[in-house]
């Protein structure tokens, strides 16, 4: 625990101009500039090391698996044998790591837009991506994600969009877009699936309600849910896309099944046995997400403060 | 939106030396001391209206509903037709609000040891308590709720514990004890239940589940949840002791039948048909729980930061 | 002293985007907003009680005489036998305090838009304006400053300005224009003096410049001089104009003997001893004034951050 | 200027529990601990970059001028003729440049204990030692400078103290003590001086004035002098000691030609022209020297927060 008087460095993440958080860092391991954005990767004494970009907190070891965890399973669950898989972003390497422990894979491509936070998060952060960045199914592929999907011949059973928020101005907001998922539909495989973070449910409920609409504009069936991320303070949003079943029609004993057969056990946060009930909302989020009619366009995309 | 250039007054939460929360305050509503504590009732742009106490952020209009139907309705709903319920604590008066939807409540006796915070949002926060004071059904007495457990010869059908957490030095330590809870299950009906809030299950993960682990050592069924609460960072957890049924057992089918009854409707988060999954605590959490052996008892009472 | 952990209560205020200092309030005695501004009233253990008007730090009871000292004396001292004196803004009643001292004043009109802001401090900071206001030689106006040069009849010895910075959009930006000073010019008597303060010399150093040039283009003798004053952060810029003497002619012994003919004594931070030295600035302040060539007027005032 | 959404790098230096002050990092260069201190070199974009110890700023571009030009030059022109120059402390290496500006200096002795802080500074603040380390006449010893005195055989026409605060537990506070100013003045010449820093005259008005009453017990004249260094918030506090002439009997014509024979010219802050009157202290922070009647020693040293 850093004494009171000694703690100095903080990073200050702010989610509107009237709340945020304060992160001291005990230790900063890293601190730079890439070509697209600002990186940081410090200690903090309660979150241990943290993957910060452009001053938001994008990961940290206490809590990562929550995050990884929820964006990975609920859909490969869905889709029930993936093979291919494609992850859009993913920086850290640890939505790669949770994809490989599927037995069924045999070929996961992640796709960054940035090597040199790849290549910072390979060097600082080995707990994340716990060295998958080089077992032999991975193909790690320096371009812009939207740039692949509409350039490659291949296709996929699930695509993960693990891409930071859609910040105005920033290099994610087209990864949220009608146009996007189409696009991604059109790579996947019968039966794929896709799956997104979906920002905020308590401060950005609009973009969250936005982003399932927009999805449910594409994919016959989508599923919403959230889960709590303390680096992230509130309720964190998640959408998973779907061609073939529906996923919250997964039963607990068939999601055990499924994760038996495909070689998974020892969760921290998602658990087969309660796959179904992660998709319910709360009224007041469901509410939001009833209300908004809007989807997002390349022409118009969502975008969070 | 407050502008940044005008946002001065803060009020942080440090929720330990190493990481904090800012909430700009537009506007201070209140900002004094009691015998007991110190009280501010800011308004953030984000949260509304807050009551700080001790510089800890208690509730805020935009987010108590989670917290207040949370503590109040697994609990209520297990019991099944609560006639007479004690709170001890609730300032605000939300708690005795959520309780007074009950159809069958009589009598509601919130007894509070700070009577001058309950004035104080009485005046400043009629949006949390609606006029609940004002109830014919309710009795407020101002005194330690422990010595009024100790004194009444009353018994109750749910005790709500609606209490400051166990900071050290604070008046609160003493409701999160094995004695306490001996003495909330002497005053408490057959079927009876208590509920109390449990502390972060990130930050103080081994403080929830001392109280858990207390609170099995003196009821035959207890349950643990928690409920992501923004203004509280991380997810918050919440136990529920009973003497009849066990709060998991009762289905969804069941629960929305009871809610039916009891005339309730229109919740905000709370849900009867998602009762029993309530009780889910994520892998890392419940192995948490199952590790910890001890229990809080008067000598050495559980604390928190 | 605060304890750290119950230090909750900040007042931020920021320099520029890139610095600023945080005031822990151990109490808030006040806090609202006038017709024209936000006025915070709170108590910080090291500057005890603090005025703030929009965020921005005004005096404090540790520090203030040193800003009302440097901003009467050097003015008046150079003047030599003020009689009538006006003061523009003032709120707190110190200016006015440190007026009242000269055995030849027989009339100190202060003239303040916000006549909210000076109730407030005679309430709540009787230490700084000790009881000025009920001089029979004060005449408190509440009115625009500038406007009651325009219309009055009467003429002064000296004129103070002790108005808020001149922020964009802010009530005191026409307080330091070529027009004002004109405008000052006409209301005085021969000898008459005119004083105000400047900004900080560090933060805003072109400021501080530009009012020294808008002076000297209207004055024939101006002083440049600055003060530390530890809630401002870094020295201080004030400016005295001259229709008689050069201020920074007097030399000790004179000032000396004008301090004692007008029954001055017991000084906390101005020495007559030391009048004429206080007009020294250091040189890298010096050749920010040579570089000035600018001037502050009415249709493109000056402004600070 | 950062743009206040990007600005989430904070070093945040605390003068007490109440008051501290917020610099925003734009670029952290480097961030480490050595054997002694934690060292960060972060550039802000008000003051450039800055080099902060334990967390406390050291000097920034931006005003380091001040503090240099101030530690060195009363005494040297006190001294009138230095040749042998030993600076204790100065990591940075701009006392060191200060120094070699004195034509008649053949050499200049630093000894610092922290030699990693010394290589760091050399790397990332060439702005500031600006190729001292390299002059010919520069000896560097990387020892504990009391240590040095204790064991050289050298003596020294002037010896600068120009170390960290005396914080409790810090290496620091024996250098601020009687016995540390007796071996001082057996390594000096006849006319010999020796000049501190000594800490704030604001915050830490009664450790200043203990310095000064220390040095007072050992040296025949002695003078104290404060100057505003804005990264450091107020006045800063210094105290020079003279075997020889009185620091405060140089005039103002003597400074200056003893400047030009010197080789001396382009100050930015001190200037030989207001030598003598820099002694000055305002009555507030002399009544406090006059009231203090403890020393420094080495079994009970000063010390700040």
């Amino acid at each position: 625990m850093t004494s009171w008087k000694s703690s100095y460095r903080w990073v200050v993440e702010w989610h509107s101009p009237d709340s945020g958080i304060i992160s001291v860092a005990s230790e900063i391991l890293y601190s730079g500039r890439t070509k697209y954005q600002e990186v940081d990767i410090v200690r903090n004494d309660d979150y241990g090391k943290m993957l910060v970009l452009d001053g938001k907190f994008q990961s940290s070891l206490s809590d990562e698996f929550i995050y990884h965890e929820m964006l990975v399973h609920p859909a490969l669950i869905t889709q029930g044998n993936p093979r291919d898989v494609l992850i859009v972003g993913g920086g850290e390497g640890a939505t790669l790591r949770e994809v490989l422990r599927y037995r069924s894979v045999r070929r996961a491509v992640m796709v960054d837009i940035d090597g040199e936070v790849v290549e910072i998060c390979r060097k600082y952060l080995p707990e994340m991506h716990q060295g998958s960045f080089d077992d032999p199914r991975t193909t790690l592929i320096i371009d812009d994600g939207r740039k692949f999907l509409r350039e490659t011949k291949e296709s996929f059973d699930a695509v993960l969009v693990d891409a930071t928020d859609p910040i105005e101005g920033g290099p994610s907001r087209l990864l949220y877009t009608v146009e996007f998922y189409e696009l991604v539909r059109s790579r996947l495989r019968e039966n794929g699936v896709v799956a997104t973070q979906g920002t905020s449910t308590f401060y950005n409920a609009s973009t969250f309600a936005r982003v399932m609409n927009t999805m449910r504009s594409v994919f016959p069936h989508v599923g919403g849910y959230q889960a709590s991320i303390p680096s992230y303070i509130s309720d964190w949003g998640f959408v998973v896309g779907s061609l073939g079943r529906d996923p919250a029609s997964i039963s607990p004993e068939e999601a055990e099944a499924r994760a038996r057969e495909l070689g998974l056990s020892e969760f921290k946060y998602y658990e087969p046995s309660h796959h179904p009930y992660y998709f319910w909302l709360p009224p007041h989020v469901r509410r939001k997400v009833e209300e908004e009619k809007g989807v997002s366009r390349d022409e118009e995309p969502v975008s969070v403060y």
